[in-house]
């Protein structure tokens, strides 16, 4: 997912606010918002929160409307799945950024509307991510089986969404036959469950798509991208109403970050990430959940420095993002192997195998913290 | 069994050579060892080989004698178990410490009479280390279980291997029935598949302990404890025949350090133990065996050591010990798990459990390649 939301991070926006100086496309680490944002303060002392907030709203829903035709046009070619999943990753960034950007800068909004809107785009965001999500999952399940049984493995580069790349992640499990029965079997088994989750969330997808609901959220998306519906407050300067929102999300970033056991985290096999991988009430998910908490915040301060037009976010933010959707991604499918193992009537071998992926992910969870832990460290490190 | 073997090395040793300067209390490197045999050499120019190897043989065929008294007036005793445990343990140890030193020091020996007596310390401390092993790694297992059920777990201490302790263990797998069915039913199946090896290995050492095989054993150490047969080169300067031989002992350690994958090791996380774990035929023998031997190279070394009456072992020395044996119990322990699963008839559920416990042992396998790494390059920073 890192990957697509830096492709549209790096895509030029187009004219995001007059006098602003070039951001410079060097590292910077997230403690450096504040002081960037000072700088510009001192640049354009007379720059209006809407002279920003109103053209990068524009671009992301101009971002919206060209994936939506994209979607449409792809849906009429055969050979159009690809393009589909392509665009439909893109639609679900720029909804993400619309979304983020209208909470961050909210006061500075027809707050009622932009509530309205916020809701509507999680529900889109939401419906469109989940096909990926359970294409992606079994594809590092499927990866992992095959490291597991030395089957070549290491395939990394991760495949795209798309019904042919599905196909070829099954088939990718037994090269040369080197998977054990209970390897094998499990990852049929998972093959089989998420697909069907995955087919399902396609119709759920495609439906939603057809919906006179995303018609009323295209619609809304539309009048955004000629004229934002702003609040009075928008009016300001933005460096009196705009930046501190910004550093509000930078703020909050921060405080999460510091809540988060990043001791622990600092020490490698501290054996935290698989504490109770056996009990009856799983605690991963209690875990977990302050680590998923800054992935969305973290995203949402990359949002509130796209809207000052930095052209790229900081190498550490990017690493950082990376690193709390890889925690994300084991933790996911780690409770899908766990999921998995609770069908009825499985074979000893493949309850086995799917403990070994179990752990196996839930490692992977804590080598994402410790890696998150590093960049962290790293980039407060060398923060000015 | 570190700690056991700390604590026969701490002891004060008798008179093992005069005109030896104090070899100082502080941790010192194995780099350091060649150093400090040429700064004896200094002072101790005239000193023979003999006058340091005999009176080292001497102490280490008393301790066994005594520890075998020990082991016989403790059988007599019905209260006895803990004490038989410990006097056999104390009995492996200086079974290991004769063999090692008739290894490392062999060409100063009768070499017909120190490579029989050597082949037989090996049955020997073989045989009695069987039990002790299948005890460890049961307790290792159930505390595993308990923390990934959550259940406590971090007891830590090493429960010491006396049929007492063994009850505790079972017991210490269900406080508050906080594990779930197939934890739990992993752990009685690991209790049982152990505990039999265990008691069959407590069998055979007792026989072992009661043949004319044995007493012959006896008979050699005794021999020893007054009359070390060397061979005429311990007649020449220790400095000459003795010193070379134990730098040559460091010496194959440090090139089987320098061969291991120590690069890998440094980078936490990196999965490579548990890789091929699902495999047909697993690797990890072939992986771990590297590891193993430079755990047996580190002992004769530091047995080397100990001829030249260093009281104790350098600090990284022993740490780095500690990490090896971690490496090894955890390697033993995984393939228990992985053995139980293979039980024909048993539930998924206990399967999963399995699954997970091998996977975690894994981990601990290459936390401690880490752990050992991080030793290792520390020392070596250190080294003079």
């Amino acid at each position: 997912m890192q990957h697509r939301d830096t492709a549209s991070r790096t895509r030029p926006r187009p004219d995001t606010g007059p006098g602003l100086p070039p951001a410079g496309g060097e590292a910077l680490p997230p403690e450096d918002l504040s002081s960037r944002l000072r700088a510009q303060e001192l640049q354009a002392g007379d720059l209006l929160a809407r002279d920003l907030l109103a053209p990068y709203l524009h671009s992301l829903a101009a971002d919206f409307l060209r994936s939506l035709r994209l979607h449409r046009e792809s849906g009429q070619d055969p050979q159009g799945a690809a393009e589909a999943a392509e665009a439909t990753r893109a639609l679900r960034g720029a909804a993400r950024r619309i979304s983020g950007t209208l909470h961050t800068f909210r006061p500075l909004t027809d707050t009622g509307w932009a509530d309205t809107l916020r809701g509507e785009l999680a529900w889109l965001s939401g419906t469109l991510a989940r096909e990926h999500a359970y294409a992606g999952r079994l594809n590092r399940l499927l990866e992992a089986l095959n490291r597991l049984s030395g089957a070549g493995g290491g395939a990394g580069g991760g495949t795209p969404a798309t019904p042919g790349a599905r196909e070829s992640a099954a088939s990718r499990a037994q090269p040369g036959g080197t998977l054990t029965v209970g390897a094998a079997r499990a990852g049929a088994l998972l093959e089989r469950q998420l697909t069907l989750a995955r087919t399902r969330s396609h119709s759920a997808a495609l439906q939603a798509l057809g919906s006179s609901r995303f018609h009323a959220v295209a619609d809304a998306v539309a009048l955004l991208a000629s004229d934002v519906p702003l609040g009075p407050a928008a009016t300001a300067p933005a460096a009196e109403v705009l930046a501190p929102l910004a550093v509000g999300a930078e703020q909050r970033l921060k405080e999460a970050v510091a809540a988060l056991p990043l001791g622990r985290a600092a020490h490698p096999y501290n054996a935290e990430a698989l504490v109770h991988g056996l009990a009856a009430t799983p605690t991963s998910e209690a875990q977990d959940a302050p680590w998923h908490q800054v992935r969305l915040l973290l995203r949402l301060h990359r949002y509130a420095q796209e809207t000052f037009a930095a052209p790229a976010a900081p190498a550490g933010t990017c690493l950082a993002a990376q690193a709390l959707d890889r925690h994300r991604d084991a933790a996911e499918a780690a409770g899908a192997a766990a999921s998995a193992a609770r069908t009825p009537r499985i074979a000893p071998a493949t309850a086995y195998a799917l403990g070994v992926l179990h752990a196996d992910q839930r490692h992977e969870v804590e080598a994402a913290r410790f890696a998150f832990q590093q960049v962290w460290q790293r980039t407060a490190a060398t923060a000015p």
